[in-house]
């Protein structure tokens, strides 16, 4: 399945006792849809508390037959519309919905004006000072490679080999709606967030005498910015193994 | 002053007693933040009840001075991130939003897929049944130009002159967004919403007899579709006499 999901809605992710979770909620409909225990429900990774996802990648086993057509409407309903099934599909029994991931983008997006929200309330980083932009897209090219981001890792990341490549990473601005957009292999805990508060870091003039390329040579989390609000971050697409942008 | 508020927290733009609306809000607000009545509070036009706007042109008359640097930051607060201040200047005493309103433009935003919006519940029209766009785009053309829009006012309707010119109008379909754009010299009460109902009635397959050329012609409410729900129409700009576009 591909999902889409309201990340203030959700603890995140992955399954947690007593919390609701996306995998669990997932895991709990499916199984009432199904009529037999639906668990556990992969996905292309774990989205952190409060993150939101466009087109996440799902799959799950089950050994009666789903009714692809009934599907999106079942689980938008049983879930209040805090995530969508935006398309359903029998896959191979071999597909696996993180193995086959092969490249992600995520999408980042802040308002920056006086006022906040009117309409997207929980689905963007509100910042009220104006920032220098020009400065912001002069450094977001310095991520783009094969780098060693420890200084852009949280401090509880569990991944061995901090390299990760970007292939694609733009800051576009149009009015007061900056959007930060990055394509990539994949990504380390905070990884895209901790990329944003630094950039923002840029933006409000307080990095003068540094670079994103400084920063990356450092590979020290306390040469980055903070880490990002949850809530302005978006899981786009997945790219898995067989080609395919889901 | 240039506002964008969320329709779903008002009842329209018209002051009515005992409801919140638009018009109400910002005369309570500017009268404390100003310590003097300030009413009435003008706009370039009245929105209905539910009708969002994201760039709506307003004007007031005080006596004291105006922190407009302040005023962003105290309307957004006093009510409650529903409306936004987006800019605000001192205009010439002669100012007058509704008459200085040279031509607007109208979004509506559909969506279309079998579940419900997760992102942007209550502003999106939410519709289920794959649509036509194909068809809708070849109708859309009709409404360009100056006609007779009685086919597509509102029963109660008190203008006197039922001809719009309607300078630009199209549908744009990206994925499961439908977007309706139409600019024009003015509206009459639920035109644009009308305007979309019936070319919602061709994407349905439901008029495949006629044709927005005719349902015009007929000059008769009762030829063109229903009216759209006011939750998926957007004011974008204004345009005001002095040639800028707000």
């Amino acid at each position: 399945m591909i999902v889409e999901y309201h990340g203030g809605a959700f603890y995140g992710w992955q399954w947690q006792p007593g919390l609701r979770t996306v995998q669990a909620e997932l895991e709990r409909v499916l199984s009432v849809l199904q009529d037999e225990p639906v668990t556990p429900v992969y996905s292309s990774g774990r989205t952190d508390a409060g993150v939101h996802a466009r087109r996440q990648v799902v799959n799950f086993h089950t050994s009666k037959p789903v009714d692809l057509f009934k599907l999106p409407f079942s689980v938008s309903s049983m879930l209040k519309g805090d995530l969508a099934v935006v398309k359903a599909d029998i896959v191979p029994e071999t597909f696996h919905s993180r193995k086959s991931a092969r490249s992600k983008q995520y999408s980042y997006k802040i308002l920056n004006r006086p006022a906040p929200p009117t309409f997207e309330k929980g689905c963007v980083w509100h910042i009220g000072v104006p920032l220098d932009v020009v400065r912001m897209q002069k450094e977001v090219k310095s991520f783009i490679g094969l780098h060693d981001f420890s200084s852009f890792r949280g401090a509880n990341c569990q991944a061995s080999n901090p390299e990760r490549e970007i292939y694609e990473c733009e800051l576009l601005a149009e009015g007061s709606d900056i959007k930060f957009r990055v394509m990539g292999s994949g990504f380390l805990q905070y990884m895209v967030r901790i990329m944003v508060g630094t950039l923002v870091q840029f933006g409000r003039g307080n990095l003068s005498d540094t670079s994103i390329k400084e920063i990356l040579a450092a590979k020290n989390r306390k040469f980055a910015g903070p880490t990002a609000p949850a809530h302005g971050l978006y899981l786009d697409w997945v790219e898995t193994k067989e080609g395919e942008r889901q």
